[in-house]
């Protein structure tokens, strides 16, 4: 159950819990600051398959994979799994998440698709709809350059407000109960590996206590090589609602997290909150710049992608609410809604955000 | 809320209501058997657009703005939207919905998307997550060939198993009471067209009693001129869930519809049904092959596409159910999980399909 707030906004009255997660990126991503944190690193970016398309589906596979067993579940004892990614119809997670057999609602909102699927899976537990969800997104920089912009082989040069497409996925365990009591029931051996594995859920990683719909937001901007302006009135729209809806203020928040603003789209979110009202510089953080280091990586201005904050929350900004460094964050990934087609035919780029209250469990 | 059945099922204990609908669709749907029943049919497909996306969106917009105007609320009463398309990256949404301001869940289950709309909306609705949702798909015959097949410009031959994707959309405004007696505060003028608009919402057109959610289904089949054969595996698999997780037999339902199986994934169907012990042939009905008639307009098998279901259940499904002439029905749209990249790197065709129980108000 939940309690709805203003218009775009739901408190929930019974925590949601995140009771496992994992992360699965890509050879540079794992050279990045957060390297050390993620639980899969690919030695090059194909995974071992044939495709891009297919090295983006097994993120996902071993990313779900790794989170059920540090959750301490099997595929069946998942009610529902919420998934999407960049690429046109979803091919990834079609091809990618099948194995499981799990339900599928299926899932697009571009690069903030991480925040969109904890806060429908977060509605499916707290609504006593489901025990278990799985919520997963990817991205991979190779399919994404193909899908959005050129295929790799022409080389194409890339303006400095371009953002990297992470190449990685995060997946997310949520229950209605913090460690799994029911959980023990459902260790033993897994269904996918056959092999034996031994439950690690000792608690949750974080609860998830509000979340605010973002809607999209158009400033006409049009220029794809510059999705953080494109995505940043969207996240200051989701902010400034959370705010009111909530009659919260950013010091209530130890970060302020954004998913791909970047160096650029982070400057034009801090001056439009500022206009608003609120000043978020002393907390605003953004998944894309942390996730490279732009200088010595060569990343422009950041990481982006459904995989960059998906990536990053369950590698780093779950892990400073389990350790009670953060006690509350604010997590909103950032969308840029554009596809091939209409970026040919001249239409602008509008952006959406999601936004979730994440609070630590200590 | 909802009980939570089985391992796919939802049972919703206090029923969500759709309290209205509109359907819009193209020139040839207007032609069709259903004709007489849609909202409003354009004189040609461009709906005074410039490009088939921009068509498509504009299908959208009127079908959101015809239902909101018949369920009586306005954009600010609505607190959810839940939407997709089948074009990459749902640019017909995102382009076509954006004007009314509502918060967005962006979807992707191809042509079962309004299945999957309606199914997380009523959640929404259920879970007091929210007062008022709107769920709204669409296709268009013209961008969808484009996205997926060859321009309209090349002139291509279609095979006869292949469908014929319908210009159209529906939208569905679900609340929680039949006949929104909060509706009354919100009629009088809409923000949309400035216009005095008269409340014409006298009671729930239908109401959700019932969900199953669908899991992706892949038989191996490559044929995207064939996506009823690709589709009926995932509905035999859905259906069969639903029978066991509601303990109810085809018999329970007047009607068994599927979205836009066409007259080759109705066989399949039907036998794979057999192979499980059930004779679903005297009351299935496929929306794809409802809307045209084959024969006379060139369909081949049948009508397809997210507006395909969507415009059926408005204009057809949703007056039997008013009207009395059907009790109970299983609404249970098929989606093709493919894009032209997958299909292009020799890739199956998986399905997935979810289905709704729909009763009658009388």
């Amino acid at each position: 159950m939940g309690q709805h707030l203003g218009k775009s906004s739901i408190r929930l009255e019974k925590p949601v819990y995140i009771t496992g997660s994992a992360s699965v990126v890509g050879k540079k991503e794992g050279e990045g600051p957060l390297g050390l944190l993620f639980d899969m690193v690919g030695e090059d970016d194909l995974f071992g398959c044939e495709t891009w398309e297919e090295a983006e589906s097994s993120l996902q596979k071993d990313a779900v994979y790794l989170a059920m067993e540090k959750a301490g579940v099997k595929p069946m004892d998942v009610d529902f799994m919420f998934a999407g990614d960049l690429l046109g119809q979803s091919i990834a997670t079609s091809f990618g998440i099948s194995c499981y057999e799990i339900p599928l609602f299926g899932l697009y909102g571009a690069c903030s698709t991480c925040g969109e699927s904890l806060a429908l899976g977060a509605m499916a537990i707290a609504g006593n709809f489901a025990q278990k969800v799985v919520c997963v997104t990817s991205s991979h920089f190779a399919s994404a350059e193909k899908e959005f912009r050129f295929p790799l082989e022409y080389g194409n040069q890339r303006p400095l407000s371009a953002s990297w497409t992470v190449t990685g996925s995060g997946a997310f365990v949520l229950g209605a109960e913090p460690d799994g009591k029911d959980n023990r029931r459902c260790c033993g051996s897994t269904e996918v590996s056959g092999e034996k594995t031994t439950p690690v859920s000792k608690g949750a990683r974080a609860r998830i206590t509000g979340i605010t719909v973002g809607k999209i937001t158009d400033y006409g901007l049009k220029d794809s090589m510059n999705m953080g302006a494109c995505m940043a009135p969207a996240s200051a729209s989701t902010l400034e609602q959370h705010f009111i809806d909530f009659a919260s203020q950013p010091d209530d928040y130890d970060k302020i997290i954004t998913g791909d603003l970047g160096s650029v789209g982070q400057r034009v979110l801090i001056d439009l909150m500022r206009e608003r009202g609120y000043d978020i510089s002393s907390r605003h953080m953004d998944c894309g710049m942390e996730i490279f280091d732009a200088e010595s990586q060569d990343t422009h201005a950041g990481g982006s992608g459904c995989g960059c904050s998906a990536a990053t929350l369950s590698a780093y900004i779950l892990k400073q609410l389990e350790e009670g460094n953060w006690r509350k964050v604010l997590f909103m990934p950032t969308g840029a809604l554009l596809s091939k087609t209409s970026f040919n035919e001249g239409k602008s780029v509008p952006g959406i955000a999601h936004a979730l209250v994440l609070e630590s469990c200590l």
